[in-house]
């Protein structure tokens, strides 16, 4: 029996974990840690970090190399097969440390429930016959460290929210529903297509990070400078985490 | 100079402060816990706890009326209103206990961010001519716990969610941008005047405190059994904070 608990981590700054987080981690048997390419070390070194600011020496860290998506693929058939790839990597960890059972955490960027697929793979393995119990420990996402970051609201007065992707953003175009819209996973900068009257972004990158970026303005201005920083910043550090905010003036 | 920070608490269980939120509750002047009617004193006394868990004596706590809103004006005036009463209020302890200026904390459920009204209350004081310096401190919101608490994702694969209020989805019914629909603050069962078909709902009342309570299953029956038990439970505490998630099959 595994006793899996996903544990949000929040912006992996240290500042944003919770006492639960914190007590979770100090009680797994397990902590594995996914690696990526080299060009998002960065990312395994601050889950590192945080293991070292946290635990005892007692617990076990084990780092694996993450299987890497098929971007040839169609994207939803790519990012399946990728999470069967993902399944089967931590079965092999858990037969080779866990061969007995016991309690394994993985930190997860943010919260488990938003944009992440832990909760996913987690189904696969136990579809797959492996007995897991799940307990999901909640993390500060990254669309609340953005909106503290700026000190705005989320939403409008009693107004409602649409959170997307960008990829949904770029397809749909703007929502019917909502006028404020917090975006995430967009590596494309799908807020450049939009008509820009009437629309403010706010923007930051690297959240909770000592190179936290934020800009803010109308979008019409704002958004050709945010892609100009975009990408010097992806030039600089290998990597960018990002995430906006856009709210259109009601009709 | 007012340096405010507003807190996010979580739930109000101290598992969900997060570093940062304790650290800002320690480094205050002055914390101001608002009390409301008597039937709501169990949430005056949580935060109460809070402080009693997570401060030393150094720290100045005090209590003071929340202004009540009035029901029989319009919504949004009503609201505004309201906004403006409390404003007033925070000026008046200001005044009272921080004559010199000094850092204040204000303790907010879940989010600052997210269908809390604090920011804007601030807004409204710095436009009084109050000169007010802003920090939010992010918390875990009630749809982390949630969904943490049901162990599932908030999101489908890749897909959007629409946070609303139960007066917007009763108002509008389901929206045409997403099959997630996210729900706060609905006192009146939105929910049960939805057409159930292929729609699932994860309820939850009293997130992280000793009496939650978590329902889940098809719309259709556990619609119903919602409503009984929400009126049973609001009937023996006097009051209820509850929220949920409805999600239907694309077609």
């Amino acid at each position: 029996m595994i006793d899996l608990h996903l544990i949000g981590i929040g912006t992996g700054n240290p500042d944003h974990l919770t006492r639960a987080a914190e007590a979770a981690m100090r009680a797994a048997d397990l902590i594995l840690l996914p690696r990526k390419r080299a060009d998002t070390a960065d990312l395994y070194n601050l889950r590192r970090a945080l293991c070292d600011a946290v635990l005892t020496p007692n617990t076990r860290v084990v780092a694996f190399d993450l299987p890497v998506r098929d971007a040839a693929a169609g994207y939803l058939t790519g990012v399946r097969a990728w999470h069967a790839a993902i399944a089967d990597a931590w079965a092999t960890q858990i037969a080779t440390h866990l061969p007995g059972g016991g309690r394994l955490a993985l930190l997860v960027w943010g919260d488990p429930s938003l944009y992440d697929s832990t909760l996913r793979i987690a189904a696969r393995l136990r579809a797959g016959g492996l007995e897991l119990r799940v307990t999901v420990v909640p993390g500060i996402t990254s669309l609340q460290a953005l909106t503290a970051a700026h000190a705005i609201p989320l939403n409008d007065l009693g107004a409602p929210v649409l959170i997307t992707t960008g990829r949904q953003l770029a397809t749909r175009g703007w929502p019917t529903d909502a006028t404020t819209v917090a975006v995430m996973l967009d590596g494309e900068g799908a807020f450049a297509k939009l008509d820009p009257t009437d629309t403010q972004i706010w923007w930051s990158a690297y959240l909770g990070m000592p190179q936290q970026a934020l800009l803010a303005g109308p979008l019409a201005e704002t958004g050709p400078a945010i892609l100009a920083r975009r990408s010097e910043l992806r030039a600089d550090h290998g990597w960018i985490m990002d995430c906006y905010l856009l709210r259109r003036t009601p009709a």
